[in-house]
């Protein structure tokens, strides 16, 4: 595997903003603290979602909406960079009021109701996102 | 982001009893182990499951049951304090024999076949749940 | 419940090879990098999805297959000892084209696309796989 190793940075827990955009809210956050490499995990609820599929044969994300409350089973992402600057990639996994789960590669569009955080920052080491042929998607350069 | 800086605590891996109730488990292996803040993630498999979906009318969770064997995907969570009182907030995935997932808010009524955790205490900071007006939950305070 | 006390040993961030097997890809690494301890998360995507759901009729795991692309949502597992060496127990939440999400306990099969893991060893303790009578699964002996 295509790896390296970090030490642990500083470990935050909170919660992002009623009514804000998640992914959103937490680019803003990571900037606010200036993390630049870091992983998380999100528990909590939104008034709307939205996701994507990436398509195979398009090449792109197709982007699901879901325009009705639901749980946040689980939002797990890490933080590296691309084009100079920290990114979040995170996958969310949603429920609706039958209990059924759904989700896909986080986008903006979901809007917090609640939603908890644990940050963990990554320290001394360094993950570059760049284009991959393959997949065509901007995975590490390891 | 509203956050608070915890240190790493200590760090405990395990296997919660066979036929208990998963969420009564979590609860008393704290008290057990004095983990007032924390976040842990867990997976094996249930003998019913019982989880909740906040509805944002009537402001209360409904729960759902599913009363058959099914896998926990995974099952993340926090403890923090409410009420002068280590307090566990988690939500649970599940999956069926045909492989579809589901799941919400963890609740009690989930009786365990098999339950691997792995619990992070953290340390040196305090999170306490108050009630939120905008979404009628206990939210952390910060 | 029954636990062991770790510390937090080495930490890795990496990615898993295209189009390789996700389980494999795992057993590999970790021999690789001699863990014997550890929990990790992936999220990514696969070319065809493979996992068990745990009959408890026949005692055994039926295995689906799902010869799709499809978003690894979360896979969360970890590392343990079984017979010996070292043993990856995980759990695959994956959803597909139309957002919907399944898995079960992961198995070979799975055909990566993209798979982004965060690694953490485990030391100073140790747990080890052994039959258990109630569940007919290996579980930690502590």
């Amino acid at each position: 595997m295509r790896t390296k190793e970090f030490k642990q940075g500083r470990l935050f827990v909170g919660r992002l903003p009623f009514e804000a955009d998640l992914l959103d809210s937490i680019e803003k956050y990571i900037i606010e603290k200036d993390i630049t490499h870091g992983h998380f995990s999100i528990i909590g609820a939104l008034k709307s979602g939205s996701y994507g599929f990436f398509n195979e044969k398009t090449l792109k994300y197709d982007i699901i909406h879901h325009k009705k409350q639901c749980e946040i089973l689980s939002c797990i992402g890490n933080i590296s960079i691309k084009e100079g600057k920290p990114f979040v990639h995170a996958h969310i996994t949603l429920s609706d009021e039958k209990g059924r789960a759904f989700g896909g590669h986080l986008t903006k569009g979901c809007e917090i109701f609640s939603a908890e955080i644990v940050m963990h920052e990554l320290i001394d080491a360094e993950l570059v996102r760049e284009f991959d042929e393959n997949t065509k998607l901007y995975l590490w350069r390891i």
